[in-house]
């Protein structure tokens, strides 16, 4: 499919990020670097217990310390709890650890090591309680309580019990009758680990005041209007009073949308009266931060001979620990994602979310979909080798198209799954068969953005400002979180005025000035904030060109902007430089031209509501991988690893392969090495040479294909790309694994010691397959 | 006249300033107050000579002391003339210095010592020229010429030739048929000083650039856009990499708009790659910053024998010194102040403006008004005694009304000027009559803001939004200067949503954020942005007003907004918080209410299109001021101090008082204190001491009375106030000391030895009148 940039000058190009040079010379300054004078460093003493009743807090010692300037505990902050979307946790435990690496207290003074000497001069005494470990074992009526108050936590119609958090189940047909129809039924369950974020800036934060006592928090992160929201609840401050500003941020991957910190840095720095540093230490980031969640899935499946899919039974259980930072609303994904991008007769799919007091839970790159796609994408391979069929073939066979309904409601539109998949098909084709011995292939698909609007079209706004020398302002209250989303704006706004993309500067997000947002995530930025853009760039352009064309004497629909200059269509030599015609709107209006662009116009709202129930800009992928299986050792290594995936308008191609690699990479890590080791609420891990995040040797040569079926709603017919990359890779390795040695591994990571016993278990290291 | 006040919560009453206890307790943070580790400390070198060529500067010596960061002349600069309106000069002198104290070179390091003993270091050749120093001097063909390219500096038809950097002459009707037919024709001259602003901070700002090379810089600025414009075009650089954030203003009456030192301070950052802060002691703040310009007058005036104004033949010629940094596009407010707020059968007015190589020259508050004030209103009052009338009596019967036309054009609507003369005669008919001997009551009026629609109305904007806990962010690009302009601004975002002032909050303007503004000035802030921001409150209401009406099942027509809640009008018990349907907006719609002010809407401007032509908010005042002449030394003392001022509608009356307090001190320094002396260049008082600004003990006892006559485009009707409060008064002490004394003084200030001289002169020290 030929790409259509070649009808435009700056998107569809791959443009360079504005930060990478910075980056890349090690000059970027981060959230942390904002150097401030006598700042003080914090420290945060944690709970050695999974489960315990706090006695007593006794700070005396640790305030004598000369250098201390502030300690604090749960007595310093209102009685409120607070969480990104759920309110179950306080900032400082409050009468009651529940996990190991709960913050209980925090020190600042004038350097760490004064801190962490007065860190260890606080006198907790602790009462240890039993604790549940197992999520399932946590689902028993008689179960050790982890929230007293859980079952407030959610409206009562959600039916929370006990532990039970939140639980979500859709049925959709007859599918017993379903079942009744299959030639064969095939059932397994698939387990999936606890996997950081995998960034490589901590969180890390500094927090100061002014005499009037408005805060002022400069933090990495991706959501610095939920990071005020989160703030003002837990300090009891107005939002007014509460400024963030975001600052380069180096690397979020779902990390980095919670205050983790802030809140223990911004009393800490009121109680202090001095700004305050604060960052974790890895111990503490990979040991008390919100971490993806663990989870076990069933599944059932009846399916006919020739490959027809009928039925499927599906339950998934995460393990929430002892928080759940960012559970949604609703479990939709997870339950969509448990049916996959494919056709049922019938389904019946369940999802359960439980406290434990295993570490807090949060936010990783894809949520919760990389889960229930290792289960799915898995169980597709299975079956297909069980009824003889090639599995690019089987899932042709029971790919969606436009106009089928998602189980979770929703009809999809501008479906590309087919497309992805013919990609696969073409590319395992090109590749030399048949393959060497223990080597082998294996594919998996992954789905996203796969809910109705208008809830994929949330309120935004932009505004792009023409300064009077031509260069511009893009004011947005978006972050670049660490995926180059700022650039593809910056195109968007460049494409439409016809200026170079260096001449579109954005400031860095700051919530007492910048239009407000919801943080940048769920690959939604292109397709959500990139149309509010492009019409605050198009607001802006149509008053430069009415200005222009009095100058020029035309109409201003004869005009066109290229290279920093308005033309008079098919009349080259009747031209106006563009910086004219700005410094001119500010010496007859007394004002720069400004265009805005607010995503809830009336006009455009009634267009979203004709659209309502229309999932518009659906994302599918692809990931092929070609490993080897050292059959002595069960050492896997992935020799090729080859991408598809759908941008519907590849803004910044350049980009859009950076998003499918590091989605690779961080699938890559999910598949073979990531696992948080926890045992009895212990993590025995959590250092970054023990828990191992791929580094670059560990990739292999990534190939991306980017196809583009456009959405309707996205600028240029763009679509969101980037959260779930990662989710095809880890079932593609299983799956070249089980073509490679015929050992079907249901537990991530496959590490060398699981495949070892997996061959040994089969008692076939010399077969190649099932 | 009551005040409407009463129909409003919170605008039309006092309010206490968000700024205040701050600034009273000494807690206030200013622009240089902006710590940056490794802050640099910067020196600038300044010109000994009036007028010499730049033969070499050799900095060798000075980049070789340890500890000296970066040195920087003219060298460092594009070859780009700059300034705020008018571009006609360097940031550091190039070739040659036209004034004692322009920046030659300057220094960044470790502190300001090291600095300081780097500045010796620098060896700079000059080789002298001969200077003017009298403006009427420089006028002559043959003079020495200050600037070659003057005349290049304005467009051709403006005629300016030599020194004459700018003229410009109105007649309106015959002058000579009305000088024929006057029973009194009266002439004499006028002298004003120059004057320095008076603010409490000197000029002061931190300059730092990113690794990236882009530049900000904190400084006290009253406009932060022009500011940042005239950077880019001082340094070369784009406006996007250029940005300015206006910290808290330590005063600024006029003095703070342009770039003084943030040229110099921003290069030396880039040039040292570090963080550089430069402050202004009093001896350059005195002797090399902008200065209001020292003025002569002719005034010859035709009257009837009954006081009725006739014929008006004036000029005034300023003294720019070597730069003008803020002359307008036209002259139009000197003309239109000659003539002063009477009518007159005929009038033939003209204003010229000179360099010479005194101290460069600028806008300080009220700009070239208080010296026409001061001429026209001193020539009233010796007419009225020439025609034995009072003084307040000859006012009234030539006072403009409704309709009448300024000489320079615009037809008066809202005009107040009598009113303020009733008020003013009240006032003087409770006075104790007859005066104590040497004692004396002297007024005097003024006028200001009498230009012509559309020009009133310059393009701004606002945004209004509403944070989730029904606080609300002031959008806007408005500087506090020191006016307590914010405070109205938030009052009628409270006022028209019904919330405490203190829940409304404007960030410190920041160019790469905030609305567009072209700079807090001229009275106008409340007057051009204050309908914006309420345009932008009102539509955030109406947002907010039909969320609540869907709650609440009644008409949005039906709801009113107080104290925070939403209200059934004549249906008490229904409402809803606030803050409740401000939540809820983000959760309908994603994102918080906005409402957005933007001053040329398309309905706004036809509107403003028809007024097109009319003075709809002009502003008029009067000063009574009641002296003692000490006969035997010649010492005038002010004992009382009476002062009337239109506010349209006085949203903070507190605050128009602080207004007319304010500019009845920066008055009395005018009339009794303040002249910077100037003998051949050389200022020779540029110290705090011998250049006395009044200190409160200075001060008497002020009595202000606010009145208020409507204006139909101001927000509640109110009109501009506080620029020119310090104009009438000291024509007011000039006509005082003649009612005690006998004695007319037509040069300021009125200094104890000009008071004897003229009593010696007059030989008539026993005498009190003329």
């Amino acid at each position: 499919m030929p790409s259509k940039s070649e009808h435009f000058n700056i998107v569809g190009k791959p443009v360079i990020r504005g930060d990478a040079a910075l980056k890349a010379a090690g000059l970027a300054e981060y959230s942390a670097d904002h150097r401030l004078p006598d700042l003080l460093a914090a420290k945060v003493l944690r709970s050695p217990h999974p489960h315990a009743r706090i006695v007593s807090v006794d700070t005396s010692r640790a305030r004598a310390v000369e250098g201390v300037a502030a300690v604090i505990t749960a007595a310093d902050f209102p009685e409120t709890r607070t969480g990104r979307w759920l309110l179950d946790r306080t900032v400082l435990a409050r009468h009651r650890v529940r996990h190991v690496g709960e913050a209980v207290a925090a020190v600042a003074a004038v350097d760490e090591e004064t801190a962490g000497e007065a860190l260890r001069l606080i006198d907790v005494e602790y009462q240890p309680l039993p604790g549940v470990f197992d999520p399932v074992e946590a689902m028993e009526p008689d179960s050790v309580r982890v929230h007293e108050e859980a079952a407030r936590y959610f409206p009562p119609e959600r039916n929370c019990r006990g532990n039970i958090l939140h639980s979500q189940r859709i049925t959709v047909g007859d599918v017993e009758a379903a079942f009744q129809k299959a030639d064969l039924i095939y059932e397994a369950s698939y387990a999936t680990p606890i996997q950081h974020a995998g960034f490589t800036q901590p969180h890390q934060c500094v927090a100061g005041a002014d005499p009037s006592g408005k805060l002022t928090l400069w933090t990495s992160t991706k959501d610095p209007f939920g990071i005020r929201r989160q703030l003002s609840q837990i300090l009891g401050y107005p939002m007014s009073s509460v400024r963030i500003v975001a600052g380069m941020c180096g690397g979020d991957f779902g990390g980095k949308g919670s205050t983790t910190i802030e809140g223990i840095c911004a009393a800490l720095a009121l109680k202090a009266g001095k700004p305050v540093k604060l960052t974790l230490d890895w111990h503490e980031e990979l040991g008390s931060t919100f971490v993806r969640t663990r989870a076990m899935a069933q599944l059932k499946a009846g399916v006919k001979k020739d490959g027809t899919l009928l039925a499927l039974k599906g339950r998934i259980i995460h393990d929430c620990g002892a928080y759940m930072d960012a559970v949604a609303s609703n479990l939709s994904g997870d339950l969509a994602n448990l049916q996959g991008p494919y056709r049922w007769a019938a389904v019946d799919v369940s999802a359960l979310m439980v406290y434990t007091n295993n570490p807090p839970t949060g936010h990783v790159r894809g949520v919760r979909y990389p889960q229930a796609c290792f289960a799915i994408e898995s169980h597709i391979d299975s079956i297909a080798r069980k009824v003889g069929m090639d599995p690019v073939e089987i899932r042709l066979r029971n790919i969606m198209r436009d106009g089928d309904r998602v189980c979770t409601g929703g009809v999809l539109r501008n479906v590309s799954a087919g497309q992805v998949l013919e990609a696969t098909a073409a590319f395992i084709k090109r590749q030399k068969r048949p393959v060497e011995p223990n080597t082998g292939w294996g594919i998996a698909m992954a789905q996203y953005n796969i809910h109705p609007l208008p809830g994929g079209l949330q309120t935004t706004s932009a505004g792009v400002r023409i300064n009077d020398d031509g260069t511009v302002q893009l004011l947005t209250g978006s972050t670049e979180q660490g995926s180059g989303i700022v650039t593809v704006l910056q195109q968007i706004v460049a494409e439409e005025l016809g200026i170079p993309v260096d001449s579109v500067t954005v400031a860095p997000p700051d919530t007492d000035v910048s239009p407000w947002e919801r943080g940048t995530g769920a690959s939604e930025t292109t397709y959500r904030v990139g149309p509010t853009v492009q019409m605050a760039a198009r607001d802006a352009r149509d008053q430069l060109l009415s200005l222009a064309a009095r100058k020029l004497d035309c109409e201003p629909e004869k005009l066109v902007l290229a290279e920093g200059r308005i033309l008079v269509r098919d009349a080259p030599g009747r031209s106006v430089p563009m910086k004219d015609a700005a410094r001119e709107a500010i010496s007859s209006s007394g004002g720069p031209i400004l265009g805005t662009g607010l995503s809830q116009r009336k006009e455009r709202f009634r267009r979203i509501e004709a659209d309502k129930g229309i999932v518009d800009g659906p994302s599918y992928g692809a990931a092929i991988v070609k490993v080897a299986v050292d059959r002595e050792t069960g050492k896997v290594t992935v020799l090729q690893c080859h991408s598809v995936w759908d941008a519907g308008f590849a803004i910044n191609p350049a980009n859009v392969e950076g998003q499918i690699e590091g989605g690779v990479a961080c699938g890559l890590g999910y598949a073979l090495t990531e696992e948080m080791v926890v045992k009895n609420g212990r993590t025995l891990n959590n250092n970054i040479v023990d828990y191992h995040v791929p580094a670059s040797t560990d990739i292999p040569a990534i190939e991306s294909k980017i196809i583009e079926v456009p959405s309707n709603w996205g600028p240029y017919g763009a679509k969101g790309l980037g959260e779930v990359t990662n989710a095809p890779v880890a079932p593609a390795v299983a799956n070249a694994v089980f073509d490679a040695a015929g050992v079907r591994l249901t537990e991530l990571p496959l590490t060398q010691e699981r495949v070892f016993f997996g061959l040994e278990t089969r008692g076939s290291r010399n077969s190649n397959h099932e």
